[in-house]
């Protein structure tokens, strides 16, 4: 059994984590780490785990991690990750991080967008960007993955294929992305208090947020071209989703069954990746899952193409693909612990 | 492998008994029916399922359904079952119903609070009431069970301690029960539109909904005595979840430890069962679960006890309840399928 | 005009006051308290508000609101009232309270339920409970209104009718309501976090909260003999409303339509009290308004009366009663700035 | 006092109608037709109304109509409008239509979008646009408004003002709008069904939604030169609000402030239009009352403008809009009955 750890097991990406992992057949729970939370069971902090796993939480202690586990995922607020990684990983700890810091192949990149240098940039170099379905190989050698983002996942990977097959043009490209509130975490602020959140809607932070950087990143590399993009963030009264829809035009006409056929085939030995013949995402498919499904329609009058891709953000943009990321790198299935259905209802 | 039927498989308890059944082991799924989607896969009704679950639905045949299966789960509008069962039955098949037509004793209280004769009234003999907790070795010898209502579940369990044991008065129990929206079930109607009953809260059907005489049924065989007693069943703005509010006046001074300490012997071997020494259930702690979790206060002023449980309505009140309780008949471990924690988010 | 101050003007009930007032024909608002947000336009805090009352908070300041004011409301966390009221009522101020500091007739039962001494128990004797449709005449005479509890006032209005008719038993009532968030105000908390209450249903402080004693203080003012009863508070997943679902056995068999007849002749000069002739109140009828909607139904086989009533919390539970009370003390029209229907959707 | 009739009265749009003339102090209701809910009282259908209008329902009879009614709102579905608002405008009646049929000025445009010819092309040169902020002088001198979508009236005004200075280049403009159910009616449909659209959130009708060709009429107008544009309508689960986020490519480098300023200046006479200095709109500033929010940022890495604006879709984007057209035709204050808050919670 791999024996597993996580720091930050308490915050909502943590919980998935555990849970996931409680019904994983290959790994057990050594160790759950939360300041907040120390000592008491998990089962106390999130009642609903009761009879599942009862572990105590516990504070860090860097030399029982390397002890007691085999690989950590570490879902702290970034900056607290980037403190505790280096020695994790020094103590040869496969180390899965759902932070922002490892996943960037240009410190100055991540200087620019987190407004401070990396404190380690040397391990840039060894983390990997955790999208199995784009780095698959480079996944299964590495110890260290940076997890990608929820807004980035859904976004990327609906972009993805027609990027990679040079069908649209990479400037005028428009990501409107609406997320559920839960991806805001369990810290206090009055943006999620139920009364200010439930009944509105709103957008933040246009053209400022990180994941932006992380998109461009990932989509230069596809389109072997550098690319600068829109990406709007939206807060949507619901606990889970991410609902991407993605504006781009075409570089000569198609049809939707020509880049519908392309997006397929792209991803044609995808698991997670369902591709829609017709009809639209739309957050309840795949809420409660590790699947990402993408959809699109051409705007023949603008010859314009417009993507809708749909996640579950704590799943397959946090916890879920964390641990598709460990099944990569220990050699077990790459779906397993992942293969349920959403809730739908 | 047991062959599993299930009609009514688009309905809301009917695409969770094709969830749940999916990831159990044991089974395989070989008859979807449903009269309004026939011919096209359940995973087009219910996009969650690709790749999960892409069976095509079919109409009902019963020669049909006797070749192919083992097991056929009825979640059909109460009436329907009536006229499908019997057939079914005398072919040989195992048959769970999820209706209310088979939950009964006594045909003359179904005939009152149903409003009709029951029509196969010769099959209440042998069907048994699926409550495991307080059936278990009935169920495992039958053939036919009437599956609980999902009110029925959550209010039964959280007295049936109290009762057994002869702590409360049978006089003046007040059971005041809220359910999330899916227990309606998936047909249009105004009440359940969105803009109708989102931020919105009511109470319906006082003193007359049906489960009162399931309720009061069971509670009557356990406390040895005809019980009567007020069931307000609410609607509330959420999609899953029961929360049963249970007020019943004390024999004697308990305190809450003592009373707790009775309800946990009770249960002392149930795995599903969750009880509760400080804090009370919410639905979300059982939301996705075949769980019930069941606390409760004591009012020393009043000499009486509050009891709260809470289930998953679609779950441990049809169809998780309904695995558990195939798995009993098939030999299964009881808690084959079941196992998973709640989502809480 | 009569000239309006608001202290605690930035939360919930607070921001309902303006927006009521800012309506109103008779009053102008000449200060805003707001230790948070002092410096602050209203509607930079609540952009709701914007080219409606662009006032500045500011400190409290108790001389210049005896300059400045001819009422004030006190929209405090209780305590902080109890520091400020004094001062203000000295200096000849009317005071509108809505706190629980000043509802109470006998300061012991004050110390019992807030476990603390009552330190302006002078102030209890000149102070009147702020129900208009029990306490009229009184209130018009006061200077100093304790503004009753949103749980309050539509738990007792549910009941008085009946009381005061001597139709019920005062053994054995059971008041079970359901609030939306807002009840709970703008501070922040886990329990109000959007994750943790949206799709969540809970019961809360069973036995003991504070709203207890003031439902049975004024029901045994009506009764003519002490009752105590069980009132057990909910958490429902909505912005607003209360709905209230009390059991009460009755001394005598009652037909439905002899009880609300009962009910509609207690009432029967009351614009703000809608009593039903069929069907049941919900919360979306009153959303909105300042209007107590009550419905009942008997049931016939346990001789028990079941009464819902529905209130918006924040209107006739606190800012629409404060401000009803005014208009008594002022000479208003009783109805004036709260005709309005509620939005219902 | 103005005699007023409205068709469709008990729909969303009609409810709202009848919720804001009951407090306009220069209008009575004298007529409100309802097909379903014939002869029955609109305070049974929506109880929140009970008290403030209990006006009996009826039949249409167009010279009732004409003989009682100065003023009809038409609320009908589109095609049923077509039918009957020739008859009235004949006999004399204002007609203020909140459907599509009187919104184009090019019956060739109305053909192509609602896929049949007009049957009364003749009236399409009498109607006016009842966007009052760039129809006004028009609005006064007709008596057949059509009233604007609630999609458009967001989208239309979000642009105006930086399409009427240049500012932004007409190409590749891209409107990504989200709106509450409400906007769907009360008609019945698996996709308002609560289950189904609570927590969950999707795009639909991208590229062919019928208030495209209403956008690109208004705006071409404005800018001189045929627009074509991406629109792409959501579905969010929230009763009430539409959220517009508007993409344009500024035709050189401007500042956020400059824009600012640009805006504020086209609408410096508009009492219902609020231009942000800072922060952006969300659906609950705006919900519940007859104000259109915009606020804007540049991107400028992309020398892009994103602006968001936000309105009530019943309101401004339908019911309050429609009485700003008949107080502007009537001589009334153009705000009368339109100047409350709106809720905020």
């Amino acid at each position: 059994m791999v024996r597993v750890g996580i720091l930050g097991a308490t915050g909502y990406a943590g919980i998935e984590l555990v849970r996931i992992l409680s019904a994983h057949k290959g790994v057990k729970l050594t160790m759950l780490v939360s300041q907040t939370y120390k000592d008491m069971k998990i089962s106390e902090v999130y009642p609903s785990l009761r009879g599942v796993c009862d572990i105590v939480c516990e504070e860090l202690d860097s030399d029982k991690a390397a002890a007691n586990c085999d690989v950590v995922f570490t879902a702290l607020p970034h900056g607290a990750s980037k403190e505790v990684i280096p020695a994790l990983y020094e103590k040869g700890l496969t180390v899965i991080d759902l932070s922002g810091d490892f996943r960037y192949n240009d410190k100055d990149v991540y200087a620019k967008w987190y407004n401070q240098e990396h404190s380690s940039p040397e391990l840039l170099d060894v983390s990997v960007y955790g999208l199995p379905e784009l780095h698959r190989e480079e996944i299964k050698k590495t110890r260290l993955i940076g997890n990608p983002g929820c807004y980035t996942t859904c976004s990327i990977m609906g972009l993805a294929a027609l990027l990679a097959n040079g069908a649209v043009e990479t400037k005028n490209i428009i990501i409107d992305a609406k997320s559920g509130v839960s991806g805001a975490g369990r810290g206090l602020g009055l943006d999620y208090h139920f009364c200010e959140c439930t009944e509105n809607m709103k957008a933040y932070k246009i053209g400022t947020h990180r994941h932006t950087s992380e998109i461009e990143q990932e989509l230069s590399l596809i389109a072997k071209e550098d690319i600068t993009l829109s990406f709007t963030p939206h807060l949507v009264p619901m606990k889970r989703g991410i609902l991407a829809t993605i504006y781009a035009n075409l570089k000569k006409p198609y049809t939707k069954d020509e880049l519908i056929a392309m997006v397929k085939d792209f991803y044609k030995n995808e698991y997670f990746v369902r591709v829609y013949d017709k009809g639209l995402p739309e957050t309840n498919h795949v809420a409660g899952s590790n699947f990402i499904d993408i959809g699109l329609e051409v705007d023949e009058r603008l010859n314009r193409v417009v993507v809708v891709s749909a996640i579950d953000n704590l799943i397959k943009g946090a916890a879920g693909q964390a641990v598709q990321n460990m099944n990569l790198i220990f050699g077990f299935e790459e779906t397993e612990g992942l293969t349920n259905a959403g809730l739908y209802l």
